[in-house]
């Protein structure tokens, strides 16, 4: 086998020992008003016709089967992803008795993928990025897949469209010394892991062409991620320890986990908990499309443009306007009059009406909205 | 009797010879998307729970009885009118079969009213206006009706709150001869009427002093506007006297109007048809404020501002946002980030957003709707 996309995705396709834990428990207020607590935005269809969820899912079609895909999400969701992902066993979806941060997610993928298959390859997806075209989403996969059996901790790069202050980065090293040499997707060493940057330093990465955004995407061995964790978070690992004896005992993980999970010390990510601080961490650059859908700017900028510069989903009629955001799934027309770079979100019992520079704002709507005891807006 | 306001009212509550006609034809699209051609803006509540035909009836309480008032409409709004006033006797709402200009509006209703009592004064009111205090409207209809029993055709001046350019002028001259010497309020002749003048020429009128805006509300004897359609509109008379004629016999006048309205000649308003021609003009200075409701900012000067200037019908939540207009009546949260003078109109099946000094060309959005056929939304 040879390291070109068809044979990589061949081989992906033909283990049967690669698991994705999908991490599915956001509760965003930046997509406020269409996403709310009780239908966070993973759960909703913002790019098509499925939710970002079942996209997700549906990237993994002929590599992976929904037989090895587990999603961890809050508990209120676990209903809802269900019955979403009908192909998903329902006792791979499991809810946190309480949101944690990614480590204690990562951690409890783990130790259940670990429980069914102990040699096995995890692979750490986000529920609720769009990515495109999904072929090289696979290549990607496929190439930090055989990474992660030679013991890499392994993490997606994505290739920064715009000097970002919102998202972390990557420095990306050399060509990992066991991959072939010459090949231009070759998986890299990473340098270090960099914190949301200031603008200008934003704008010397991307200049430099060696740093990525961090996508929060992952692959790795279990055995790896689980000695990692041992390692960096002792107090996160003997939890999952004790989880792992609840499942390998035959327990019922349920009516086990809330005691566990109250004992958890560290509330961190894997990225802070574990992939800033290991020597083991080698990064795919990603050749795919990615958004984040992190503002409703971002989302404008994955519809199509009209003549005008608008970006709709739903009906728009306009005298004079150019480079607005229209969203309005219910179909309801939009008419609007001389408006440059105005975001309109239209939900069936809210409306936001907001410059696009200034959407990140919404936040401050919703905190007044929970300030106010707003629930039903929530 | 003096011409005290106490006294003028007195005597116009006790007189049984005044009767009202109130036209309430309009079709107007400035009001889109909250009127509708099925809904048009008269028969809506914009400034309050009635409708401002409902309130226009409403300003008459104690002066003239709803028996003494006939309205004339378009044909397809007669039941809703007859719903909205159950006090109005059913066969004084007169649905026309084809719009042709207040001429022949008030002509029907002067001929009706004729048949009726044929030494009768009538009062013509819009439907569509804004007007307030009632008490100040019912003292300026009072001189009216007084100075219509000597003969004259009575009109009333608004006082102009700024150089507008979208009403007509009247020029104001000397107090009649026959009002008391040293009333300021008293009924002034009229020099001339003008038509919708450019800013300078507002300006300047509205420096004069001695201009008022023609707000489309008369008083005359039915004999001495019959006498004035005879001799300016004499097609629209000869018409008229058919009409009359079917009255006076007993015909049934919803089966031979369709026909006779058909032979009408002049499609034009009693402004121009009449008052700018005749030499027995006469104007009440109104001491009311006034408003046409003529556009969605003269909608917004009637809502009270709030603490940013911003005038709201319905529940707004803003974030550094100012002078803006948000009117929800479905009670739908509207949220807004840092939007200056927006105009923000929700509606059941459509929304507007539109700088408020451009809201008028919301007749260009219906246009377009027209021209691709969404009759459900004009």
């Amino acid at each position: 086998m040879t390291n070109a996309p068809a044979d990589l995705r061949r081989g992906l396709a033909e283990a049967h020992d690669v698991h994705v834990l999908i991490l599915a428990g956001g509760v965003g207020s930046r997509l406020w008003p269409y996403s709310r607590r009780a239908q966070p935005k993973q759960l909703l269809p913002l790019a098509g016709d499925h939710s970002l969820l079942q996209a997700t899912l549906g990237r993994l079609a002929g590599v992976i089967p929904p037989e090895r895909v587990w999603v961890v999400t809050n508990a209120e969701y676990a209903a809802a992803v269900r019955e979403q992902l009908p192909g998903v066993p329902a006792d791979q979806v499991i809810g946190e008795p309480e949101p944690l941060g990614t480590a204690a997610a990562v951690g409890l993928g783990a130790a259940l993928i670990q429980a069914r298959q102990p040699d096995a390859v995890m692979v750490v997806l986000t529920a609720d990025h769009v990515i495109s075209p999904a072929s090289a989403f696979q290549d990607a996969l496929a190439r930090g897949v055989a990474a992660a059996r030679r013991g890499h901790l392994v993490t997606f790069g994505i290739r920064p469209a715009a000097p970002e202050t919102g998202y972390g980065y990557i420095e990306l090293g050399d060509p990992l010394p066991d991959e072939p040499p010459g090949d231009p997707d070759a998986v890299r060493a990473v340098r270090r892991f960099v914190e949301k940057p200031d603008r200008a330093t934003a704008e010397r990465y991307v200049a430099a062409g060696n740093y990525a955004w961090n996508g929060g995407m992952f692959v790795w061995r279990v055995a790896v991620i689980r000695a990692a964790l041992q390692r960096f978070l002792p107090g996160l690992s003997a939890r999952l320890d004790e989880i792992s004896q609840v499942v390998a005992g035959g327990g019922d993980l349920a009516r086990e986990l809330p005691a566990i999970w109250s004992r958890i010390p560290d509330r961190t990510t894997i990225d802070y908990g574990v992939m800033e601080r290991s020597d083991r961490v080698a990064c795919v650059p990603a050749t795919f499309a990615w958004s984040d859908v992190g503002s409703w700017d971002a989302l404008a900028d994955l519809l199509p443009a009209d003549a005008d510069g608008n970006r709709v989903l739903g009906r728009h009629l306009g005298i004079d306007s150019s480079d607005c955001l229209v969203f309005a799934p219910s179909g309801r027309l939009i008419a609007t009059i001389g408006l440059a770079g105005i975001a309109i979100v239209d939900t069936g019992d809210a409306l936001l009406v907001s410059p696009r520079d200034r959407v990140q704002e919404v936040r401050e709507i919703v905190a007044r909205l929970r300030d106010q005891g707003e629930e039903r807006l929530l």
